[in-house]
């Protein structure tokens, strides 16, 4: 009577830097005043107009199973959505609505990978990327993205991996933890590599709506990417409905199909009034989540205004997404060691780099998630801190 | 760039009961009047009372990540009221809130099964057990419960199955589709096999709050089982809250400590103000539950009223859950035969047995989830239809 491997193993390589999170949790409990911009939780909440809605599809009646695929309207609508973004011809039948974006990414590692098949994902990498694609009895076999390259990963690099053999290679732009847009250049790289490797793609897409500079390309949109791309998106962070727990995965209809069926048997399908309370958000229309963006590029330009003119700190440019990655290598310390001080000493919380991969080492990621003030007030703190360190 | 063999072989095996459904489905659709008697929905709706609650909860701004084990709150609930049936010490350690039940029956293969080990349940089953074992990639060994023995599984024939070496053991009591409630005798006989053939115990006890004859009895409350016992659960049947997706697993808390990591990298939580919903749910009492139980237990009645004095259905006893299964061997059909006729002539829908499994050929499953008065007339109609059959 033992654990299956797969469970005892899941996140086996998991670093510190959530140890650092709960300490700072807890230094809050005990009534320390700290400051923390550990986790990528927007400061408001869903929007009141949505959950009116929500509640009125459930008053409804919309409390029973719901279609395990998704309710057909949202499906349309994602379908629609992603069509518009892609320029690829996209239909329900294309559109799995999942309970939410982590359950997108393992899913699709589920259908696309064999116990014991590597699969690729990109270093600095979220957090739970490696845990799931072992859930699914992979291999997780990270590619470093440089920072020398601006945390653009190098289609070369990655194809050194792929050359011992994979089923997938998961990407996720615009990037947490770096705030990085993939370029055209980037992703057309990539899609050369998947061909020619015959490797399945799976785009983390949730950071969609949070773009501050250049476009976002989803690698759907590249030719011949449609047939071999399972594109993950989610309303978490474009419409703040984080717990809401609702996601989606848009790819080849076979493989839909599959993954509809698989769902059957892990989930059962996605609650219907939320479905309803999705669809009512996503026909708000662009101007409703850039209204959830807002705060996060009006503090990406506090930061670079509070980063101008000083050498400790170097800002990768944040591009997208509602983090900032800072290279701390000017102080000599590591990302943890870093991080752990700052704590100490400023009762600041931030997530070291090592806690998003071995690429990340030497930084460290700040959320963008308070209030503006707050936020430039740690920011120059931080600063400070870090000038202090050299 | 092949799909993974678990999802293209998922449900390989499966039977042709789904279809009669959705061609019923697809009658109804072109206008037929069909009396569906084929899925475990209620014919209510989930309580505005639990509803409002979750609105409240929502605008309060219970929107964010929710804790990924499950509210503190709802944990502390969940392990009373398992304690509370089973005599058996449960603190909230012991439990974690899933997405449905169904999510509970995978994430627990998922904990226990490792690749290629045999996992047990019992024939006649629910339609997703093979598929669920398949998609942790363990392999479904169904042990047939005999019809002669009321559907009880005899303890012997369960080591037969386990002597090839087995991970797990599912059970479900009360039962879907057969209605039959465990004995004390026949779980005490399980627990033996499952200690000497060191077996894992999931035991899916969804539909515990419907018991019509006897009294539920949860395998973990026997001596030395909750050690190496899962038991699932979920709002879904007791409080009429299918569409709301939220279930538990309460097990050994080592056992539960893995699955929050799995859950994180799987589903990511539930949502919290579907969790402060189910709390305030489960805090009205047993009262709430038996008045979503009350039609079934009236159906019941009203089939035993219907089915005394006639020879060609025979009635195995319904001591629990919302189902009365049928053996319709008197008729020489098989279940789908009988079923696909009954459709066709009558315009009523049944579940074949053998979707559920070779031990239920023979047989047929009736929902009793329509109105009292349309069900006894619908049951009349198939008693006559049944007689003409002889």
């Amino acid at each position: 009577m033992a654990l299956s491997k797969r469970i005892t193993t899941l996140t086996s390589d998991a670093s510190g830097g959530w140890d650092l999170f709960l300490r700072a949790r807890a230094m809050k409990a005990a009534g320390v005043d700290v400051t923390e911009l550990t986790i990528g939780e927007h400061d408001i909440r869903t929007d009141p107009a949505i959950l009116d809605e929500m509640h009125r599809a459930a008053l409804a009646g919309h409390t029973g199973y719901a279609d395990i695929p998704g309710i057909p309207a949202l499906r349309d609508e994602v379908a629609a959505r992603i069509e518009a973004a892609s320029g690829v011809k996209t239909t329900r039948d294309n559109v799995l609505v999942t309970p939410g974006g982590q359950s997108g990414l393992f899913a699709s590692h589920m259908a696309l990978c064999d116990p014991g098949q590597n699969a690729l994902f990109i270093d600095p990498y979220y957090a739970t990327y490696p845990g799931t694609i072992r859930g699914a009895g992979a291999i997780p076999c990270p590619v470093a993205a440089r920072p020398e390259n601006g945390f653009q990963p190098d289609p070369a690099d990655i194809d050194v991996v792929a050359a011992g053999g994979a089923a997938s290679l998961m990407i996720n732009t615009p990037n947490n933890p770096t705030g990085v847009v993939y370029s055209r250049e980037t992703l057309e790289g990539i899609a050369e590599v998947a061909r020619a490797r015959d490797l399945w793609l799976i785009s983390d897409e949730v950071y969609d709506s949070q773009v501050w500079e250049g476009r976002h390309l989803s690698i759907r949109a590249i030719e011949g990417m449609a047939e071999r791309t399972l594109v993950v998106g989610s309303m978490s962070k474009s419409h703040a409905m984080t717990g809401s727990r609702i996601g989606w995965v848009v790819g080849p209809q076979e493989v839909v199909g599959h993954m509809i069926n698989l769902s059957t048997h892990t989930t059962y399908g996605v609650a219907g009034y939320i479905q309803d309370a999705a669809l009512f958000a996503l026909r708000r229309g662009a101007r409703a989540e850039e209204e959830v963006a807002a705060p996060f590029r009006r503090r990406r330009e506090i930061a670079l205004g509070v980063l101008a003119g000083q050498n400790a700190l170097r800002l990768v440019p944040p591009q997208g997404a509602m983090y900032l990655m800072l290279d701390i290598r000017a102080t000599g310390m590591s990302g943890s060691g870093f991080a752990e001080k700052l704590l100490d000493e400023c009762h600041i919380a931030v997530m070291p780099g090592e806690s998003f991969g071995a690429a990340a080492a030497g930084h460290i990621r700040v959320a963008m998630t308070i209030e503006d003030s707050a936020f430039g007030n740690a920011l120059k703190k931080l600063v400070d801190f870090a000038q202090a360190q050299i």
